[in-house]
């Protein structure tokens, strides 16, 4: 039977509308795609396995990302974890290459890539002057995966920016395959908010995050302090891992404005009751589909529109309850997983979860 | 009748204990001290009042701060506000002022007053090369207060860093008195707690905050969405103001480290409901009281002690729940008050929040 | 007799054009006040003199500037210094109250004395929701000043903002009355450029500086290590001070840019020999006055025009002489000054200065 | 015949002696190895060539890092680049892997390579908890280079960091083989300083730069603007490339310190002349010897050693004159290259350039 997604099973999140899908993807043009890498099973042989990891691509748009970049941002909460990229996106307040998550070590074969992937259709790159820095993100798999094998190759990578789409699996699945969070299975988990401004104008804002972090004790569901009311135990694993938080809106906001948003990505993490562990890469990623540039112009004078920043409040909202959705989506939708050394991460026992969250008042069945 | 504190009154705060008075002042050596200034009521005369405002000075140590500097560090989430200092705490990672909170407009005449008082016990400042810039931070109090007055003065500043003591006065006092919190009266509260690390070592950390943000319908009481629910109706502001928080410690930490406490400072603040709103200046401050270095002894070579990071998740944890109740402190000490142009600022209605937090299962009496 | 300018004594500072005074001022609508104050002479005596300081205030227009506030940036080189309004600079990009130069423990005045004169013109301040918090940059006078005396009081902020306009004092004037540089007599000194774009437009940059760093035998001019060379000795301070650098411009750039420009200004210093010294608070403001907007127009889409970052590069270079040339300017046009204690800062000696530069071939007369 | 060295033709970096072998490994145990990839000639075809690249790789120290990490820190002047690795170094101020220099689209390449050759010493990585994120930075040499033909490969990664020795190559060799420095034949440059203490406490530090950057107008060599003089023209690049630069010291500092010496080599860039052009990734990382911590003793509390930040003024001194040193080296040791498509970058000529600087009283032979 299909684990229902968090707000299916009457969790609130909020007040703010969902978008259509409650969706990254929600955002019009944007596409995800993964490929999950799941191989073996049994004793931990470095090279050969077993293999749960995998590659997740998020498309800003299907066009030519790197002709027509969008303005992005990032923020790291805690550094503990790999951004490739990261300084580009800083200088330029750009996103020129798809954001890619993957598992730690497998950075540089991701990067490759996508190098790769995008050179077949940008033949000035490596003759014109122009390079490609592509924008990879991690987070460490090792508890279930052979992580020393490195088996993401580029095929891998070909395969989640290709398959890229408008349906965002949810759970073990991409980059998300072999993740835990708050000690149960985690991974992939999206979520999107329909943003009404005071003069009428409708934005979408979606949120997909890659969840590896936080202790069982930590976790909150709306508010309730379901981890360390749980009977049944998780993970115990020597190093909480991380979480990458990628937002996209199509409200027009700059890089400056899109920093102050991944901020707020922080904040949604915090109300899931992470307390941003020393060991965990914390590190938001915000893309804008307004204001794409066509590099292919060589345009001198450049304009853009962009929301007055006392304008923001409804779009730091809807970051946090998206990725507080977003977190609780990766738990709700993943399942159990065995992985190396019969190591298993226990799905979120989702009956007893609801059950806790009822008894404190806060179901909201039928919303 | 005396309000009670939150912990009193039976709210929870997370697993670890806290100091013995629950006070940023349980650090061995910090002291605090409130000016209070209140006069006049009625309508807005600038320069005339009602005066609803103070100073707020928090020390590390009663020791000469300037000669015997701390490692410090701050964080700005949302820099809508001013901190005068900044830059020398991040170059040095040193606090060598006392810390001092006062209302927006005020923040020159207590940089001014602190320099003053500090020069009568350094006199080689002006003199021989060495020059003071000191630590202010601000909220805007407007709402009640006169702050087109500028009633700040020195004797104000004075009064602060001269009657600073163990016992933190909370609610509406010295830099609190004008401020309000979630649309109600809020201010200055404080919190602490004991952590013991794995070889038994045991440290305090303590945090201290003025609190003059968020709107009602955020605010959350230990993961409760207490705001949306009280039939209490909160004031409303044309503008959402700010929090500054600071966190003290004895644990060994350098300033790198201290850093990263401030940071989860931004995690208690949001787990209290807020989205860091736009027109909010939402900033923490943290320093330690272990390695204390004295400028007077021309030291070539300094040793410094510190943590391993790895070490630092219960000291995390410590700054995410003791800001939270320091948060939740300020509004449940602070009284009603009316400021100028009969602006009235209610106090948190205990008893109906009280009644929530029950009705979620979250009250936990006698603790 | 009137020093010339370092230009006009045949000093090469690159290859792009001067705006047509060679002053910050020649960006349209930027004006420059200075209050200089001057008493007393002989011994310290804390409180009474002998006073050597003053106040420089840059407006980027003589409009209310906190209504339409300009796109702003800094950045800090090195921090040892003071930057009131640097967190809300970096935030919102902005800059809404002149930038104010001062000596380091008169910053809380001259940020109490601005906000008083913007009170005057801004009846919502304090009123709606709305603060001021001013731009204050500082250096220490306290070689000549006696700078424990806090000898600069609000008259002095009103003089220096009310006096501005398009003619530039330089040397021993305003802020720059007390400050010394490599060893020399410094203070305030300015140069700007024209810069053409490939399209055929043509921008304004402007700097303006207030010298306070550096040691003698640091120094070069146009390359030549003119303070090696020199015969003539400066003073022997305990602590080398600090500078700080103000880059306008009328190019349509954004805050993102600006802070590129402002790390350029950087680079300006270092070809004058400094190594930005452990003490000396290395900072540099940017802001453009295309793209202002009119807060009280309460918009919610904001139009921006920017350059594409490729463009960049003429301002970059604008940045990096013009920087240098009003550092030298400062040299060049402050004239030998005693102040307290018989403490005596020499001009820079210009015949022999020259003399050196001639000798190595850079000497350019006429030019 | 053989290139000199700058210094050795008799140009002058400033009064600090330089190591023994004036390069960053006169800083004990630090080691520095190449891989040199130079293949085929004529027309691109990418994937077949020409190939004109490298890897080098920087070594604080032999033994393991990963275990014995030691402080680090970087500061990106302008971020047009890549450096894996950054998020970690600015959260811990560590560096526990090699520092790995290639072209850009080589990153993740080397990123790979790097974590394979670590993991063989490595063998709890990926299985406790623990994974790699490797340091590589980055210039692009596609302008001799088939950068598209990525034909940097996990051999080349091994083969630099096993011949890593004190004795470094420099000119065209690693990964500076296609490089060009302002518009001339640029690569691999080193120098080292001895620095001494007031108390008599003397320490090394060193730098190695990565040059590919500059106009050949903007080339000063001991502040003379040889490029501009210089009747050799160089190329006509669509873009001016990057710079990494490398400070290593055995002064004990930290990671706080050691980035305010990765800010002083940016200075030591602008005195040789660049703007640090829009396109140009400018890099500066530094590391200290000194506070080696063993991570598997798990100490729970560490000791660091630290110079009083008022003693970093000849270490900052040190880092510019060094880097200044560095780049020159770079251009002195390189020569004349054909990579792809005829694309010839000529080396400096050094006649004509000594003629230069003596021209303008600033050669010092026999020095």
């Amino acid at each position: 039977m299909t684990r229902p997604r968090a707000r299916e099973a009457g969790i609130w999140f909020g007040e703010l509308p969902t978008g259509p899908r409650n969706m990254i993807t929600d955002v019009p043009g944007v596409a995800v795609g993964h490929s999950t890498i799941i191989k073996g099973r049994g004793k931990l042989v470095p090279g050969s396995g077993p293999v749960r990891t995998g590659v997740t691509a998020i498309l800003p748009h299907k066009d030519n990302i790197y002709e027509q970049s969008v303005p992005g941002a990032f923020f790291d909460m805690n550094g503990c974890g790999g951004l490739i990229g990261s300084l580009q996106i800083r200088e330029f307040g750009l996103i020129e290459t798809p954001i890619m998550l993957t598992n730690t070590m497998s950075m540089g074969a991701v990067a490759e890539g996508t190098i790769r992937q995008m050179l077949r259709s940008n033949p000035s790159v490596g003759v014109d002057g122009e390079t490609i820095i592509p924008i990879v993100a991690e987070c460490d798999d090792s508890y279930l995966n052979d992580s020393r094998g490195l088996h993401v190759r580029e095929e891998h990578v070909f395969e989640a920016i290709e398959k890229a789409g408008p349906v965002v699996g949810e759970g073990a699945v991409g980059a998300g395959t072999g993740m835990s969070c708050y000690d149960f299975k985690g991974g992939i988990g999206t979520s999107s908010r329909l943003v009404s401004m005071d003069n009428g104008d409708k934005y979408h804002l979606g949120t997909l995050v890659l969840t590896n972090h936080g202790s069982k004790e930590e976790l909150r569901i709306d508010g309730v302090p379901v981890g360390l009311l749980l009977g049944q135990p998780g993970i115990n694993r020597p190093e909480q891992g991380s979480i990458v938080m990628v937002v996209g809106t199509d409200a027009p906001v700059n890089s400056r404005q899109l920093e102050r948003l991944a901020r707020r990505a922080i904040m949604g993490l915090a109300v899931t009751g992470s307390c941003s562990h020393n060991g965990s890469g914390d590190i938001a990623l915000a893309f804008s589909t307004a204001n794409v540039h066509d590099k292919s112009k060589h345009e001198v004078l450049l304009t853009d529109r962009l929301l007055a920043d006392r304008e923001l409040n409804p779009l730091f909202r809807a970051t946090i309850d998206s990725v507080s959705e977003s977190i609780t989506n990766s738990l709700f939708k993943a399942e159990t997983m065995e992985g190396r050394d019969e190591h298993i991460v226990p799905a979120l026992p989702i009956d007893e979860t609801l059950e806790i969250v009822a008894r404190h008042g806060r179901l909201v069945r039928g919303r």
